[in-house]
């Protein structure tokens, strides 16, 4: 089903490295004939996989979907087993995305590629490029930057002046980064910008002063990054994205915000200045959270909220000005009774 | 009016070859000559023009503006004619702004571009590149890249491995476009970022793996995309761009979306992973939508409306979560009339 | 404090030059020895200061970290002074954080940077440029163009035929500017795009007709815009942006939109077409502004607000659709207390 063009024909895989990998129980349904050593070559979305390949189930909006399919095998929950088509075989498991993910890896490993220094990319004399790295066209290393073993950087992106980048990072095309320390096994993908001026002015009655922005951005281990995301570096203090965070598309993190670890942040999200987010927070896309507060550790926060004040730990909150999810809820409820109360009197 | 630093003086047009572009009717109106030889030199807006343009009146807010031009011919809706100072030659359309779209299009075509490979472009040996095209400076195309003729490659722009593009096609500088196919005559604006992977985490016990995004991006003919605009390539489907679509700037596009033709969606929009918007859709701007829902035929949702569920084709949605406009018109006036109650009965 | 790898070790400043850069009462409190030749290295924020640092307090929200920094030396407001720990040397102002900049701009003046244009670079024959520059590798100069004494062209940005850019201008990587003329002592960060077409289409009933974009943007004097940020030319008229105007990440500014000046505009704002806004109006995050309205001078507007009709000059609005704020928040109370009553009620 992969296009391959863009993607490596992967090696096969039978039922029993399937279980060796995931853990999961099978089931040979109805009168199929058991058999572990069966292989499949490749995996597939439910209405478009064919007898040789691996699909999976997760939302049960899919249940149509799965109960025609055409797959050879199948990742999905107990409950639903049932539903099943008869020719397949069912790879029983309760995390059936995560099981899919797994497989999906071992057929197409992270990308391969050939240690290159593009004689058309530009590095400083003094910058230090480590083991295996690849330096696509175009691309401009400034002075004393250090980038690790096994890098990858993307064609006609800009790495600043004493940049460090860890090892096994892929960076890719057109990104700038300035100002910045990052770790090992971090993912940026293109067009993003890490680094720059945050938005710092000091208002007065003698006219606007901009403010000097002295910090850095501090990048974990294992982070990904979204295209056309910026970073503001630290106005004094760093900004701070911890080990293990997950940033989608075009979001904005202001100077000072400290990120723990995990933090999932999806697309189109703002987090102003000097704002403190707890280890394994999730925020919904496009929203907006205030300066200076203080989200807890595990807080889920819904689509287009807006936040305004500090979050306790734990909490799953919604709306703008952001409540309690269930508040939220509940006021939806009630202002749509308005109207009913007023049909009802008109 | 127009800046010849930037535009190219357009030919002259008359009246005669206005009416055969456009069908208007043409009213001398006073004591003005009726004649059709009349020529124009140039369109401007009303308070700008002077006697050799032509303008347009489209939007009420503009009438007194209508009323002061010193325009010498003016695209109009009858209804709004009386208003006309008397040295103005009315081109009457209920379609003003599409007529004076048609008659800006005669004097300014389509960028003309010479057709040239620059020196300093990178081109992989494997690339083929279409008659009539063009391709600047700093621009890399990919092994086994394929360009339509007459296309034109921006500079700094990163054509990935296999990526093919129809002909006629512009696509600005500082773009990054893999694991994706276009159609004929699409227009992608600068720093617009399609193909990259999709935010594709499977969370489980054992923690997040990352999800292969094996899937392309489709995009179909005619279709124009903003500046800074995202959209990631398909999980295991593809994601969808279809015919004629409008996407503005600044919009994200989630892994698996598809859009159908005619779709026009404003800055800032996002469209969260696997859903299905229907032909001819218009959102407004800041709007977003969830994953995995399903938006009707010609919808039309109102800016910075947040979608968590299907709508239904032809129906106007607006609100956080969204309703039907009225609904939420209504919504937005009980909630008014709230405080109006508890200052009368304080 | 400050990472060496990235800026320079200023030269160090007496409290005399304090009191002259920025005109604050100094207070020795305690038993500390008056010494207006005391001299400090650096500035830093309260938790990480030591005894030759400056710092600064501004927002209550930091007043037990100003209870227990060891900085030196500290602005703030007299009514804050008597929590400050007995070694601090005070520096009061009633613009604590306006202080600051300027001793911090004392310390860090604007990066100077040697003059020198890129063998790499791409400048076309007849571009200008003024004594001084500095054009980094893979930046693109078109034809025409004229770029100011003493501006920095980052790498791989794109400034297009005809553009004019004034003196001291700072254009970071990755920017693409086209039909554009900019005034003096501008600041771009990076991934900026200016100049290209808006979103502009005429629906009619034989199809959609791209209109063409015959304006330009034309930026004032001081201006600062953010990285990721996208301002289209105009459709006739030009975009305008005033001197002084502060622009942060990701905004969307749509053609025709004429900023005055001192208009600051937080991080992922949208303004559609046509609109106006007057001198220091204010923005915050992720607001969106419809088309064709007048936003008079003075306005404030809250975050993530959606303005759908003028406002008058001097008002403060919040919400969407917005209202003015203090009805906005008395709304917010009114629809919370439904929940109370029902709960009451239950």
């Amino acid at each position: 089903m992969v296009d391959s063009r863009f993607f490596q024909k992967p090696a096969p895989a039978s039922i029993s490295d399937i279980v060796t990998l995931t853990g999961v129980e099978v089931v040979f349904a109805g009168s199929q004939t058991p058999d572990l050593s069966r292989r499949f070559s490749d995996v597939a979305p439910l209405d478009k996989a064919q007898a040789d390949d691996i699909s999976f189930l997760d939302n049960i909006k899919y249940a149509d979907a799965f109960a025609l399919t055409e797959a050879g095998a199948c990742f999905v929950r107990r409950k639903f087993a049932d539903r099943a088509p008869k020719h397949l075989v069912l790879l029983i498991t309760e995390e059936p995305y995560f099981a899919y993910a797994l497989i999906a890896r071992h057929f197409y490993s992270d990308t391969v590629f050939t240690p290159e220094i593009s004689a058309k990319a530009h590095i400083a004399a003094t910058a230090t490029i480590g083991k295996g790295a690849r330096i696509d066209a175009g691309a401009v290393i400034g002075e004393q930057a250090i980038i690790g073993d096994d890098c990858w950087i993307g064609a006609n992106t800009s790495i600043g002046d004493g940049v460090v980048i860890g090892k096994k990072c892929s960076i890719g095309a057109l990104c700038t980064i300035s100002h910045t320390m990052i770790g090992d096994r971090v993912t940026l993908h293109r067009g993003i910008h890490i680094g720059q001026d945050g938005f710092g002015f000091a208002p007065g009655r003698k006219g606007i002063v901009k403010v000097p922005q002295l910090g850095r951005v501090m990048i974990g281990n294992d982070v990904e990054i979204g295209s056309g995301t910026c970073i503001d570096r630290g106005a004094g203090p760093d900004t701070i994205i911890g080990d293990h965070c997950k940033i989608d598309n075009l979001v904005q993190i202001g100077h000072n915000v400290q990120l723990g670890k995990y933090v999932i942040i999806a697309a189109q999200c703002g987090i102003a200045g000097s704002t403190q987010i707890g280890d394994g927070a999730m925020l919904g896309g496009q929203v907006g959270i205030s300066g200076h507060i203080h989200i807890g550790s595990g807080v889920k926060v819904a689509a287009q909220s807006g936040i305004m004040t500090d979050i306790p730990a734990g909490s799953t909150y919604g709306g703008s000005p952001a409540i309690p999810v269930k508040d939220w809820h509940r006021q939806t409820i009630a202002v749509a009774n308005l109207l009913k109360k007023k049909e009802t009197s008109e």
